[in-house]
């Protein structure tokens, strides 16, 4: 796996998770022509490599950020960047792409990170799109992290 | 990147784009514990690895299907499993977990294909769901391959 591109923010010090920020994925030139198209999206999935953390301090199951009040789950019922295969993904909002920049706002990622792939939302079928309103997650999610 | 588990179908011809056939993905039993409470989610992302296809064939650009009546567009704005790097992800329905083993409705790898992560679904961020139920995306996506 290789990067074709990186994560691009204005300020190194920025609050990733603020989802109002708009950042930049800024594509390896040779990689231009594979954009072909893609502002018809409103949204795409950008796909990175967790390159600040190691796998080797992978916690397979634990409480939520450490914290023992805090529900006990496996680390593929969250999102932690601690994963054993270092792989991000985030579906944002694709507000301009130009030549090999595109403008996003939601993207969760660090300064540098670099980007393995960017995909098309929503999925689709047969002429159908995949998209899912209804579902069931847990509550203890909605309570984590105000 | 190494695999966790890999997809288990019932036959092995079955049609893949078939998304209500339920398949398996079956983790390695080493990272069983990082399923605990993921059955509180009704759909996760299955993350895979497209070992069938070759990034040496890899084209950045060209028509849908590889007909000249397609639109032209690059790698990046389709689903498309030959990509520079060979990623897919899938979001299907957790029908049910045990032990080791998930049953998806929805998710379009073959039988064998090597699995690199699952994600809860949907992204969520201080207590806020993040779901995408407006979208732009182009309409020949609705045109083909009904």
């Amino acid at each position: 796996m290789n990067p074709i591109g990186y994560v691009h923010r204005d300020r190194p010090d920025e609050d990733v998770k603020d989802r109002n920020i708009v950042s930049r994925v800024v594509l390896d030139t040779e990689f231009v022509e594979g954009l072909i198209g893609i502002e018809e999206f409103s949204h795409v999935y950008i796909i990175f490599w967790l390159n600040e953390f190691k796998t080797t301090t992978v916690k397979l199951k634990g409480h939520i950020f450490g914290k023992p009040e805090q529900p006990f789950v496996g680390v593929f019922a969250t999102r932690s960047p601690i994963r054993p295969n270092l792989i991000g993904q985030t579906l944002v909002e694709l507000i301009k792409c130009k030549e090999n920049v595109l403008w996003v706002r939601g993207l969760d990622a660090n300064n540098g990170t670099p980007v393995v792939d960017i995909k098309p939302y929503p999925d689709w079928e047969r002429g159908k799109w995949i998209i899912v309103k209804e579902f069931r997650a847990p509550d203890w999610l909605q309570r984590i992290n105000k």
